[in-house]
């Protein structure tokens, strides 16, 4: 099996696997607990944190570890507007990209709905680029929180993250960003980045599901979303998963100390492979941005396709893959990512997204590209009959 | 070294362990995926949900995997409270007693804080019991929602579940109880109890931190703490932590396989150890209710000590217990729940709670009052100095 599905979900790496293990036997304690036990995993769980952050280039204080990507984007996106407008109930709108990961968006229309806040959408254009010329039309004095995703998880396009918030920071406007995706691939230090939130995701990264970290600057202020007993700061309580905080700090900082070799590696291998199925696929579109996009990402419509088809053809011939974000799929609807670049309804169901992992290498993805072109004219082959 | 602090939290259970290792390495898919990786993860997801719901007495759509009791307290309390007064603004209020977890607690305060709700606090005995007249005294036409745990983690008192779910079953009000410290010692069918909600802890149960569960009956409709993908019938989104909810399904099981059995011989224990304490320990104050407390949890106040001090020199002689909640270790206040009860505040500075796994035996429970008495007497010692 080649696996080429690697934006839905990773493998949980050995030395990973290896860091978490004492907090999953002998050294059980709750950080919250005085004796030598409970002291352990405080020490453990403050480890991790002072890891993460170096990763990310901040203090450990402005690290909250949470239960994974979705949990921290609606930390952030909620978190900080609520926060705003209670501080000014004048700041009653937030601003996110027409091509966000559902956490973000569907946390926007929460605070819609429930919270009273208008949602300001900004465009992409056909690559999937949110310009800093649309960014600042979206702005407006009322505006609590710009999110903008840093890559996004179908196309792979990543965005000007670092000219985009300080477009935002010239407002005075806390400016977040999903990071879920780049992780791993794209430089995460936050003061290089000027954001003021950002999220990553544990199981994106060779880290389990469920474990996942929010960056929020300095005194940034944050209505939690899980209240209680009061640990990370007041940030999220809950007994902390202290398994789970050492395998992600121990994820980013393996992703962090291998990532620059690695992502110019795989980019050549990305281009490669898209070339190739170009190539080999008469009628095959790249969608998202040809070159500002994640290494690991190469996403393709076939027209005259049905994108689940192809996807059970190449599964067939042993290649995995997926028709867009896992989070998504089942679904009958297009997406809207690529709806939102201009893409036809019946285009967009011929979707197909491969995402690399860092063992990738060029004989699967020359395997892969063949049996893509294999797939699809079989596929086609079908609906001509 | 005796670990008396089970009730903080527990080791994982090599059973636990076992099942979910295949989770963490070779069945790593994201059960939103539509290839056979994926299958396999929603086939474990739903293997996992079904045993719960099992263990519970309910169906499997009824159960909501979290990421531990904090989380489904908060989706309980926020969720129903919000969704109840989304349907009918005239329900504003929200019922709690007065000695509810602060993942109850502070999800109630949330409501008022940031919604207008009103909270209405049920007094307790001095047994820490909320009695069905307080209850009725307590609610009213606007009330959305009840939230009494079913066992405290600081007193050990059990709640009259039952009878007081029927109180709020004849306003038509929906019922939900914390009873992260209940399962596994106690009944946790939810028929039986009678109640529309409850919460699970994994970690007081074997399971790893970082899982949890939240029961909520039928169609009783829920507002979302996370929103996103749509993941847990759009109750909870985010992929969700299939290792977890497969650990968490494996402990409850075993829990509820060993419960009857289990519960008498802890509760003998634990009624043995606590004549024991009263015996050798003068002045010393049994606190929670005599006998309608959990078999797990024996609770003190050693009035003229701190309970600080005695932890220490408990610990240096080998027993490792808590001054009570884990999730307020730290502070410096009283405990809120022993002056709910009535005790004067630096009665109840003096507090330590002993909390038994199952696998305690006699000769550690003798072993550990021994050394109870010498510590107090140690810690008085000092005090006269």
């Amino acid at each position: 099996m080649i696996f080429l599905d690697a934006a839905a979900t990773t493998p949980v790496r050995r030395e990973v696997l290896e860091a978490m293990w004492p907090y999953l036997t002998g050294e059980f304690g709750n950080p919250s607990s005085h004796h030598n036990l409970g002291e352990a995993a405080a020490n453990a769980l403050s480890g991790a944190r002072a890891a993460v952050a170096k990763a990310l280039g901040c203090r450990p204080g402005e690290i909250t570890f949470t239960s994974g990507g979705t949990e921290a984007d609606n930390l952030a996106v909620k978190g900080i507007a609520l926060a705003r407008r209670a501080a000014d109930p004048a700041l009653n709108r937030v601003v996110i990209s027409a091509i966000e990961h559902p956490a973000v968006e569907e946390s926007a229309l929460y605070l819609q709905r429930v919270h009273g806040f208008e949602v300001d959408v900004v465009p992409v254009d056909r690559n999937g680029v949110v310009t800093v010329e649309a960014l600042r039309a979206a702005l407006s004095p009322e505006t609590a929180l710009v999110s903008i995703m840093y890559a996004n998880n179908e196309i792979g396009t990543v965005q000007p993250v670092r000219q985009l918030a300080e477009v935002a920071a010239e407002h005075g406007v806390p400016f977040h960003t999903d990071a879920v995706q780049a992780a791993g691939w794209l430089p995460i230090g936050v003061k290089e980045l000027g954001v003021d939130a950002l999220s990553i995701s544990g199981h994106k990264l060779g880290a389990p599901k469920g474990s996942g970290v929010l960056y929020a600057k300095g005194r940034l202020r944050l209505e939690p979303l899980v209240h209680g007993g009061g640990q990370e700061r007041g940030r999220r309580s809950g007994t902390e998963n202290v398994a789970g905080a050492v395998a992600l700090a121990t994820a980013m900082t393996l992703a962090h100390a291998g990532q620059s070799g690695l992502a110019g590696r795989v980019t050549e291998l990305r281009d490669a492979f898209i070339r190739a199925v170009l190539e080999a696929v008469p009628g095959a579109v790249l969608t998202g941005h040809p070159s500002q996009r994640l290494p690991s990402v190469a996403s393709f419509c076939f027209p005259g396709t049905s994108g689940e088809s192809v996807l059970l053809e190449l599964e067939r011939l042993g290649v995995v893959c997926s028709s867009g974000s896992a989070c998504a799929a089942g679904s009958d609807a297009p997406s809207p990512v690529l709806l939102a670049l201009g893409i036809e309804p019946e285009v967009a169901h011929t979707a197909v997204r491969f995402s690399f992992d860092s063992t990738v290498t060029s004989a699967e993805l020359d395997q892969a590209a063949e049996a893509v072109a294999a797939a699809v004219g079989s596929v086609q082959g079908l609906g001509r009959r």
